[in-house]
């Protein structure tokens, strides 16, 4: 790098892509000591509420406490350590019980009741809540955070609350959500979810839509990668037919109205919002080579409310480029398998990619200065 | 432990439970080393009859000899080591042969056929027995031993023989068998065997029946643990609606017609004895977090031939049961695999769970011990 | 093996055949540095046909070029890594051309079209060809290596295209193709190929046809090893019935007509010359214990374009033996996994087996004082 003429940017050697011990590492660093978007606080909308989400192999509950603030919890009985709720998502019913032997909990995770314990004399209940797991709510979105002193989730989303203030996301709504499970490392996820270089070969229908090269890229942030694509052939949003039948979501004005803003929050948020809804992307890796992806379409209550609300012509539009993106990010991880694979050139039009490639390394150079 | 007020027992780390590693040393230890329940002799009631176990990995073949005694072996040809039977159980028909080229075994081991190997030189049949496992018969039970120098069964049973005698268990006939395939580490399937503390949560059904508080535990012994319990809400047996449809065991007397033995002997047998019927569960690790366990149901052969014979009450009753428990375990195996799970306190109803501990810990000293 | 009488030759100890690390060896020095038979010239007959192999890992494409010649190349592409070809086997149309960002190769390799990579200064096109397996073809039967500076594949054949040539292999074509999956090491398998001794007591069918003791076995190769039988009870081929319906291959003379050439080609090829057709292995090693086998029966055209042409007789018979030989060497598999397997005495009727094994030791001593 001490050359004068700047040498092409490459892509990460393979281990990146295929060692389990990397992808051990970068669960540990990445998805046990950042904020990890969970789901949407309209998931619970009441008092004991709760879902679970698998992070890096761990089980979280994910609930509303009486005074309606957001609590995660380890999904684990402090007593001989049995999993407490076992359905992807249900209602507490004001406390959470273990089947096996009834140890029972508050929804502040206080134990507050325990079977035939009390007749031990050096047993105390107050030795024995849930494991906490912190949770912050954005706009309507909840990160929790595995690192027992995580610092606060404003210093990773940094200027992004103020910046995406205009699109209202807490007062959008679900309408349609969708689970892929994909045969590749989450990272190639990103990678994909940040070029448009591949978009005149990969995504036809995509490609009428929106000038692959007319990215308005930002620079690169230390938390998050991003920028805005406007429309092109009297586009007006990501749609089958670039048809918009929706009204604008009601803080947009001016160009907000007329570009999709695409940002990837490290390390599992890939956010997308639209000038009528917002399609939201959360990562789920399982293995090395395996994520699982949640993809959600919001829209406005107010235009779903009404009897014409139609949603389907972005739902079936991302549906169908999602699966173009998982089925080459696919092939890329059995390419990056090979021995033949080495690191490739980039070219310009990939640079936020080689952003979230020096984080990537970044991270893991901390990590390992850190253990010395 | 120095300190003087006694410290609350606490469940064993997690490694017990999901460590590959610890998974292997303890089917050495304890499948590899201790006699293990196989099935009953009456499933080999003619010469030639045998059926298959596999043991830490190991296929092995239990059959009856020509003089009546039960022979186990490794399955496996000294020619190229091929398996030799095939089918979980069968008949030998006078001899064991081998598939592929025809090497012929006696029921007693020895080798009497092997084609065109007399012509040569060196070779001589004395040599290639079939790998003998010791075997030895309690009161109907078949035990087999993997050690080539194994204590006599009589050791590890100790008193059990001359206490269980009155049952009359070598009598009994096999009425019903069910396989359940469990996700979970054996260890946590005798422990959830050994406390009732569990009955009003997870066993609505069975805990009418039985007073959960009520169980007589012995002091515990080194190759098991175990104790009895009484009878409530006029019940007469464990059976769908407490409902005895069956006279008692016929060498029964006094107490023990009101009462059920419940023993595990280390490493995988759970004998249930009724005032009515035997129940046995013998378990089949396979993996850390994944054991098979064979519940059989035996009657005695008087009740068996009667023309209003029923026992599905029984079958019934602990089938649900059994489903229940195994479930429960499968939960403490997925929460007991999280980096929150700490070992957590033990109450005074659970203490046959801290002695089966103990021996879990025994037993890795004394081979650790050994290796140095 | 100092003593004066000969001791009896054994098989392998079981590592060879269970320990993952043992086979990832293997894949090197016997899959990635040997020519691997990888199919027929015939199955791309056109410019740009192409089909795929996998090898030691490696997607392999083979496809035939503009001027006629077969090319091999690694499945990758160079730019981000991401696997080119996705269906098994297909027609390139004149260039070979990533499906992501739309990088292109000529079929001779060359990198010809990189979109927006000519913007990067640093970027030239001429580093950046498709990486290059070595090809040959042998008679109609295409041979690639994975080593970068390979011996020829003359001298892995030797003698054996000289010896083959009556039987105009390089005319035939293919009539049918089965594909099986076999839970069994590869050398297993090899290991099955070369003796008959198992004839008698696994194949009752063949055994009518030919007479295993009849083994014209060849002093073993350092490449292959083989032999040819001899036919009895009347049968001129090998087939259902025995009977020959077919004429004999145009080539062959005198006693060529009257036998059967078995010739396992080190590391995957099994060649077994009738004198009607000509049926063929590869085996294509997937685990230690897993191996995909392609078995194929070829015939002469003049045969296959006569109105009576019937070859089922042929394929069935050969489809049974297959199954009882791939289903014999899953046993073994399993019983040589036991801890109980001793490497077991071989008889004089297994000699080419103990000449496998020891190149199979030959090899492993070589690479590793290759590594010192």
């Amino acid at each position: 790098m001490s050359t004068q003429v700047e040498p092409v940017a490459k892509t990460l050697p393979a281990r990146y892509y295929t060692d389990p011990e990397v992808f051990r590492e970068e669960m540990e660093r990445f998805f046990c000591q950042s904020w990890v978007c969970a789901g949407r606080a309209a998931q619970i909308p009441k008092v004991g509420d709760y879902f679970l989400r698998e992070i890096a192999g761990e089980s979280i509950i994910i609930t509303r406490d009486q005074s309606g603030g957001v609590r995660a919890y380890f999904n684990v009985c402090r007593h001989r350590g049995t999993r407490i709720a076992t359905r992807a998502e249900g209602n507490f019913a004001g406390r959470i019980q273990c089947g096996y032997h009834g140890w029972t909990y508050g929804l502040d995770g206080r134990l507050i009741g325990a079977p035939h314990m009390d007749e031990s004399p050096g047993f105390c209940r107050e030795d024995y809540p849930l494991n906490k797991v912190h949770s912050a709510v954005w706009d309507g979105h909840i990160f929790v955070n595995l690192d027992p002193h995580p610092e606060p989730l404003e210093q990773q989303l940094d200027d992004l609350p103020q910046r995406f203030a205009p699109w209202g996301m807490a007062e959008l709504r679900l309408y349609k959500r969708m689970l892929y499970e994909v045969k590749a490392n989450w990272k190639l996820i990103i990678l994909n979810y940040n070029e448009c270089l591949h978009c005149p070969v990969l995504h036809p229908t995509l490609n009428r839509l929106t000038n692959y090269l007319g990215a308005d890229n930002e620079v690169p942030h230390p938390t998050y990668i991003g920028g805005a694509m406007g429309f092109r052939n009297g586009a007006e949003t990501m749609s089958v037919d670039g048809q918009r039948r929706r009204d604008f979501l009601p803080g947009l004005h001016g160009e907000e109205c007329q570009k999709v803003c695409y940002y990837a929050i490290y390390p599992n948020f890939l956010l997308s919002l639209h000038p009528d809804y917002m399609m939201t992307h959360t990562l789920w890796p399982r293995a090395v080579d395996r994520t699982e992806i949640i993809c959600e379409w919001h829209f406005h209550p107010a235009e779903m409310a009404k009897s014409d609300f139609q949603a389907n012509d972005a739902v079936d539009f991302w549906d169908l480029t999602n699966r173009e993106d998982w089925g080459i990010s696919e092939l890329s991880q059995l390419g990056i398998q090979s021995r033949a694979y080495r690191p490739g050139p980039y070219s310009g039009r990939e640079a936020l990619l080689h952003a979230f490639d020096a984080v990537v390394l970044e991270r893991e150079r901390q990590s390992k200065s850190r253990r010395l």
